[in-house]
């Protein structure tokens, strides 16, 4: 499958797929660089006169509702629905699930609408799981990467979207496949909004024709793990390892990626 | 006219000029760091409340409809009209010109209002030519550099505006005059909004006194392009190239500008 | 004093609080980035659904109007009104006061809500002295700093709040003290949002126990002054020093803090 990945990697730098991102406003300018550093177009637009136009004409979409408002989640959720009704992957990027009542309601009415996939940290997985759809026992954060694995589980089986939980270990689950990323740095947790990049390159990644939505999603955290172990590695704090990602991102070598991804199937 | 663009160069330094800026979320950091970079003053503001004594505060006023909405809009439009009765220049940058029926006619409304200075890429000034005031033939794109020129010889005498197209020759005109600048680097095109940057920079040159708005707008686009050229010389990636065009539009010499600047007047 | 100012900035790294900031769309990434380097954690939130809960899991709260509309204004107030109902202490940053009347007017709506620290650079102290509550004597541009520190002494006196004037000195005073800091580098005032930045960061330092707003303002301010000075001195320009001081706040030694602070505590 390693070989798989790297393709799918040349083949979104070869295909410049166009990513609508309804995003928040902290990483909006990192968004758009990071997937033009992949070799995407992004494009930003939440107007309620022109979403569903936009989402025509992009390959993808991903939602994330970082600094949600109520005439933003109006915009997403138009947007959605136009992506269902083109049958166009979309993405969505829970931020801060579990923070507020507000985000809890908003989540699980996209949750009802069944994305292709979903990329959290393991306490928003955790917060999507027990507060949207789903009852499940609470959650024990000592154990926080087990609990979170069994909430991906049951939002997969439940809506039968891809589930990635980013951290020191990425997982990615669907109904069928378990895979783990052994790769990425402490360092990049101290980069806002780099969970945002994942979710938007996974954007571009979904968009690959003759691979699926789980694969795509093992393509882009591998990508970005990668990338950032590398930069991290001649990073003296977060303000250059940011920019480094996105160095990184574009001259990333084949023999750099192969020579570090650490990449398990489980069964 | 190379003194002379140096002389402008040195003039907004030294005179700080005050920029107000109603542009899109994903560049406003970095349009706000590049006016500095220059010696300008940047302002971003945009509520109704306020937007027309912004106007009455600034040099000039730069329009860029990157995530346009109809809160927006309206800010611009009332901002537009404060600047003209103000006798103050406002520069139209036409993001996303073409891509939805909500950005063509939002335009369609500021074209009418004749901007000093209109700066776009290529697709984006066919764009507005075709969608807008005026009815042209198709757009050949294998010509795409000679359409867009006859689109911004069609936009120049239709409404008096100099029309500037950015990419890998930039090209401004005007009515009479006609100016080729062969500067740059290919990796520009990786980093989100240096053509945003670009309106905001030629925002703070037409406040230059002795000198008129096409001549401010070739000094402009001169020092972007020179600047990202050096800067690309040392940039590993986009990330840092974002960040070495800072560097370098704040310390670049007359010396590094002359080196470098490929300019060429034709008739 | 010294010593306690780097328990603070240990304090900050050990308990990661969170900042809640209601703030303006320029800045966002940078102030993120700047919270995260420092240990803290930050949160954007501004929808009226939900601006009162996330007041109600952060330890303080930063309002700055940078961008302000009519819709955040009414977030701001609903935010600082909750905040002051859980005694939670609130940061304004009266960015651009004295611009335009709106500003002047809300202003004058969050001076009444008193708040904990205010933030600003001698003009706009000044400005909120003389729009405000209170009436001045017209400010005497000649005597910007000596002008700047009489409105602070007005302001502290009448709200009791800490101010702080960030200039080439940072004066950092309140109804019993005053502490001069000699920190820093002009190249800073290059770099968009450095003092959104420090605004930010008082937020984080205000949680801490065991000290009060006015010490942990200090801290806060020699903290980002230090590390700008030391970034400085190894930034080409303005667009890495962006990034330098986000990698210093994150990895400054209590050797390289002691060795360049200069702290004037005055009578």
């Amino acid at each position: 499958m390693k070989e798989q990945l790297w393709e799918n990697i040349l083949s979104v730098r070869h295909n410049s797929p166009l990513v609508h991102n309804i995003t928040n406003y902290v990483v909006m300018n990192n968004t758009a660089n990071a997937l033009l550093a992949v070799g995407a177009s992004p494009v930003m637009a939440h107007a309620h006169s022109e979403v569903r136009n936009m989402v025509a004409i992009a390959g993808a979409l991903v939602v994330n509702i970082g600094t949600l408002d109520e005439y933003w989640v109006e915009s997403m959720i138009s947007a959605v629905d136009e992506a269902k009704t083109l049958h166009k992957p979309w993405i969505l990027d829970p931020v801060g699930a579990g923070a507020t009542t507000y985000r809890n309601e908003v989540l699980a009415k996209f949750i009802s609408l069944k994305p292709a996939v979903i990329r959290g940290n393991a306490s928003e997985i955790m917060a999507l799981a027990n507060h949207s759809l789903i009852q499940t026992k609470g959650v024990d954060s000592t154990h926080q990467s087990t609990e979170a694995l069994a909430a991906a589980e049951i939002l997969t089986q439940q809506l039968g979207s891809v589930i990635c939980i980013s951290g020191a270990t990425d997982i990615i689950i669907d109904q069928q496949r378990k895979v783990f990323l052994h790769n990425g740095n402490p360092m990049m947790g101290k980069v806002t909004g780099l969970g945002c990049t994942a979710s938007a390159l996974i954007g571009a990644f979904t968009t690959i024709e003759r691979t699926d939505y789980f694969d795509g999603t093992v393509a882009a955290m591998a990508l970005l793990s990668v990338a950032g172990e590398i930069a991290a590695q001649y990073s003296a704090g977060p303000g250059s390892l940011q920019l480094n990602i996105l160095d990184k991102l574009y001259n990333i070598t084949a023999e750099e990626f192969f020579n570090l991804l650490k990449f398990e199937i489980k069964s």
